[in-house]
């Protein structure tokens, strides 16, 4: 009998896992549901989803494994709503981008976090949202990282881990969810709070307009990031608050440093700041073996 | 007689206005020059240029049009060797991305500005560096600025606008130095500035391999312009230094608005701040007729 894979928001994340579903034989079946019902049929009509749940209780029925791909902050209210129906013969994950808060989350809710939820997070998406921006290929060798516990079974870290490598094409790492969210903080979380402020300034001065008409290329690349979901980042950002404004703190000191620089016209100083920033980005290239 | 078209740095911003000018008849011969020998003979390699000249003195000679493309730090001793062989039948343009200082340097070694010289700046790059990265499209569709101060001769103005339009396919406009400064203070140095200083923070963390190792595609964009010529930069910084600082101090408030509402759980007012960059960056892409 084929497996049923039920994905719980079927946005940019969810509709392209439920297309990397379908593109490999893992699951006979895709269920979907989400609460916004035009996204929900529009993903059956572009047959992301085999079926259209009316309400969760529907949607987790007989499934074999269940994605929750919705906004961090709406999480906690779903485990709520799945804890009458939880099964011990499914395995559930999440594709949230903060992972302490999912774990205290579940604990908030269950007691303990069930030894069938494997928390979980690709690292892949776009500007873009809902389930017209899904596509199979988003996650093809992308980074997913498990934050299973020590409670957790290691049949469903094994069943969430086959899903991302053999489906979605991914490579699959584990690590404990507090360094999962510091790294992120790094990479992903204080960027967009960068460039979300960057745009504002600009946005905000009385020639924004001439001065957005003589941006360069170079512009439009830097602040894509500012065009994401806002809900879904004052969500994570929000859950991970401690670490980002930490990092932020950092962050100001450097920009103070290179005032300094600028003030005191220092310009030896000035080219070795920018030198090394290119290096450093030179080695995040080799690292992840990319061109530019 | 066909025109001569003179290139005084053959990099890529230099190389690709050789290969503009190539693509068009304007100039039937094009002579390049450069301090570094290496890149000069490989312009010559690549037929970008038809003659590599061994002086300033020799590259300028007979020329209808010189085009200094040299880095804005080295424009005053350029501007002090082409004195003694500035021709008044000949126009003169820049491309330097700060415009004040260009002109202060024209006024510190002549006197006053010369009335064939036309300040200008082409909004076009990349990250990349040299002759190897020039080519011919760069400018197409692009905005050039002018700064013609009132004593510039029209028709100097007229040649360089010709040049930019017909044979580089952008767009040309004119405005005062200071308010090009200001405008590209905001647009192009200050998003340099916050790039470089992100990296450099991230690059200095402890387990900076595995930051990068993590870092999804949106940091990869965010991040290009960190890979700039810092020596260029250097350069811009410094030569428009205070409108920059004075976007730094603004840029850091707005920074630390942010953590004051992460740090206050203030879930609505962060999400109205993301929502306005979002609308913001939007703004951006309609001005500028850009998709994403």
């Amino acid at each position: 009998m084929s497996k049923r894979l039920c994905v719980i928001g079927v946005g940019l994340i969810g509709g392209s896992v439920a297309m990397a579903a379908r593109r490999s034989s893992l699951y006979g079946s895709i269920t979907g549901y989400d609460a916004d019902a035009d996204n929900l049929q529009q993903a059956l009509n572009l047959g992301v989803i085999d079926q259209a749940a009316s309400s969760i209780t529907n949607a987790v029925h007989a499934a074999n494994l269940v994605v929750i791909a919705s906004p961090v902050g709406a999480i906690k209210q779903l485990f709520a709503e799945l804890q009458p129906v939880w099964a011990d013969r499914c395995v559930y994950t999440d594709v949230g981008s903060t992972k302490q808060s999912v774990i205290a989350d579940a604990e908030a809710v269950f007691g303990e976090v069930p030894d069938n939820f494997v928390a979980g997070h690709p690292i892949a998406g776009t500007e873009n949202s809902g389930v017209n921006a899904a596509f199979a290929e988003l996650f093809d060798h992308k980074q997913v990282i498990l934050t299973p516990l020590a409670t957790t079974q290691q049949s469903a870290i094994d069943t969430v881990r086959i899903f991302w490598e053999q489906a979605a094409h991914a490579q699959v790492s584990e690590m404990q969810p507090q360094h999962h969210d510091h790294l992120l903080a790094a990479t992903s979380h204080l960027p967009h709070v960068v460039a979300y402020a960057l745009v504002n300034l600009l946005n905000r001065q009385s020639e924004s307009e001439e001065i957005f008409q003589f941006a360069a290329s170079g512009f439009r690349d830097f602040t894509r990031i500012a065009s994401s979901n806002p809900r879904m980042w004052t969500d994570i950002c929000l859950a991970n608050h401690q670490q980002i404004v930490e990092l932020l703190k950092s962050y100001q000191n450097e920009l103070s440093e290179i005032v300094q620089l600028l003030e005191g016209n220092r310009s030896a100083a000035l080219y070795e700041c920018f030198s090394s920033a290119r290096n450093g980005r030179e080695r995040f290239l080799e690292i992840t073996n990319q061109d530019n």
